[in-house]
């Protein structure tokens, strides 16, 4: 018999399950760091692309380095025929979350990490091909077109805004898209993350890790708060409304998404710049109502909950400015945040313990088994 | 900033992730328990559906309660066009736990599970599915054999080795196959079960949970001991020859898998159940040079360093012996620890907080981000 030592937290919080160089969150004075450099310093200075790298290599690439990433990458965003096939199976009133852990898996049924030696091209292939997972779907179940899996665009962000709309995309679009798979691209011990740690312990696949990590995500109290703050704000009518109508929701204890945060406590270091680049957008756009509406739900919050906005909330105004449908958000944090995950996956290989932790027992005691004519 | 507690031992090992009412591991007195019941009194008075019941319901079910359990998991069995048409895409070559990892996550895009009132529905159709989707898979990419997913059989076990063998399953062999699947169902929060515990936290679906945990369960220093136990004592010609090779083991250093245990510390109960079968088969058979090599194997690991055979061990010899392919001993793993996660599922479900630990950040210090052209 072990002896177990008793977590005074739910959850895990609070306690440290691990070691990690990739990132820090909430610490006082920096707010959330990916290998050292602020989120807000390379969401300013950097690309998607380098901040993939950075987290891969723990440095930043230099010129050559980054051409050379780009190419690999950009020779790897087309899709084999069988998962083509697949993604044409898979129902238009399917979760979009459940097409990208699907599509995550059966890639990895054609293409297997077959030994740790691969884990760089295993993440990278992920990376490439992710943008046209769900854009190949989303066109063909939505509106019965076969899209080209490949573009012309030098990055990420313009391949999948290409896909998606089949239209070059503007330099302002493709610079936001870009800023936004920065901030998603990792944040620590989240339960995703986690997911994919605890699946990495027991040595398997980049693929299998990835994937439970989706379905992790997917979850309503993990992803998707982008998409439940978007369909919250396309009912009010005026700012005026917002803050009437949200002040109906606090009276009824209804949940609000996209405030607060489970390790933040003043603030979301990402609100700010994607707050900022929704501005810009709601100003290219000319009608500014989804800006000014939200910056009232956000002034509700302080004002009613001393709540503040997270990544996410300011992100669905961004995103619709830019025509994205409101059920593709949460697969986009995927595309981006499977650098993160790969990253640690290569960690957690790196310095590993199979993670097995225990439990407290609160069930039925001892007890034999009765005979089924007699129960 | 969080406060971190930092815990003592790397990967989580004896410290307490939560509460269970489904399973004690390792406890004086009763090894293996079930809901209060002993795995052996399990495996020698009920059946697998019963114990599958058991940990759905938390009571061993009554005859009504039984016939009517079975009655639905016998109409849930057959597979949807679609996921066999996604079955036969997948090569010959893939690893079965990805075959089991796409078929889970593709049956989840079919039939999701809309909300948690659906959950036991959703844990009943893979449990009476699982075997189709393993054996439709192998007899298709091994033998170009489009087979029937329904039998008459009554019981899953016999229903997975008619699957497999298109043949009558005798008695004996059903009722191995019935307690394998009992001994194999759960076994508190083991690393694939925690992972489907996390992913269940953040409120994400049945379909995404099981995903991840077969995911876990592929890696090798979990699920794939039997298989890797049966790698090697095909190797040996005789029980002398089994030690003399399993020294030469030793002394290489190389790993010899099916003994130990991370939780058990003198013994793993299921190995005395599983074992005595292994010989009863092979008294059946005729030959029982395998059963007696894996003797000779326990001794040798026993006298030579004090580890004593796990669950995995003696069901390669008991395994093979029913004629079951070597690839396919971790994907009935999955058949039959399907039950346990989804247990868990809902347990978690029941009383959730979002895992979500943080930690030791040990990375880079501070720093800015210098121009592309000065790196």
């Amino acid at each position: 018999m072990m002896t177990e030592k008793k977590l005074s937290g739910a959850g895990l919080r609070g306690q440290s399950a691990g070691e990690t160089a990739l990132c820090t969150v909430g610490k006082s004075g920096s707010g959330l760091t990916y290998c050292g450099y602020d989120v807000a310093d390379l969401a300013e200075n950097a690309t998607f692309e380098e901040v993939a790298y950075l987290l891969f290599n723990g440095e930043l690439p230099n010129e050559k380095e980054l051409a050379s990433y780009k190419a690999e990458l950009f020779a790897m965003r087309d899709l084999p025929p069988a998962l083509k096939s697949v993604l044409k199976l898979i129902p238009k009133e399917t979760h979009p979350m459940d097409v990208m852990r699907t599509g995550c898996s059966f890639l990895g049924n054609l293409e297997p990490e077959q030994d740790f030696s691969e884990q760089q091209q295993a993440a990278n292939r992920l990376l490439a091909a992710f943008p046209a997972i769900m854009c190949y779907w989303y066109k063909y179940s939505h509106e019965q077109v076969e899209i080209d899996c490949v573009t012309e665009e030098d990055s990420l962000a313009g391949h999948f805004l290409r896909l998606l709309n089949g239209t070059e995309p503007s330099a302002q679009h493709r610079r936001v898209m870009d800023v936004s798979l920065i901030l998603y691209a990792e944040h620590e011990f989240n339960a995703s993350t986690f997911t994919a740690r605890v699946c990495a312990s027991t040595l398997s696949d980049m693929f299998s890790c990835i994937t439970g990590a989706i379905g992790t995500l997917r979850g309503p109290l993990h992803g998707g708060a982008n998409e439940a703050a978007m369909d919250m704000i396309e009912k009010f009518e005026s700012p005026a409304d917002a803050k009437e109508k949200m002040a109906g929701m606090l009276a009824r204890k209804e949940k609000i998404m996209g405030f607060g945060h489970a390790v933040y406590s003043t603030s979301d270091p990402r609100n700010v710049i994607i707050k900022a680049w929704s501005e810009k957008l709601a100003a290219e756009n000319g009608d500014t109502s989804l800006y000014d509406i939200s910056v009232a739900c956000e002034e509700f919050m302080w004002e009613s909950k001393k709540l503040f906005c997270n990544a996410d909330f300011f992100h669905a105004s961004t995103y619709n400015y830019m025509g994205i449908p409101t059920k593709l958000f949460t697969p986009i944090f995927v595309c981006s945040r499977l650098t993160g995950w790969a990253a640690h996956v290569m960690e957690q290989r790196a310095n590993n313990r199979i993670i097995r932790p225990s439990a407290d027992y609160i069930g039925a005691a001892p007890r034999k088994v009765v005979a089924i004519s007699e129960r």
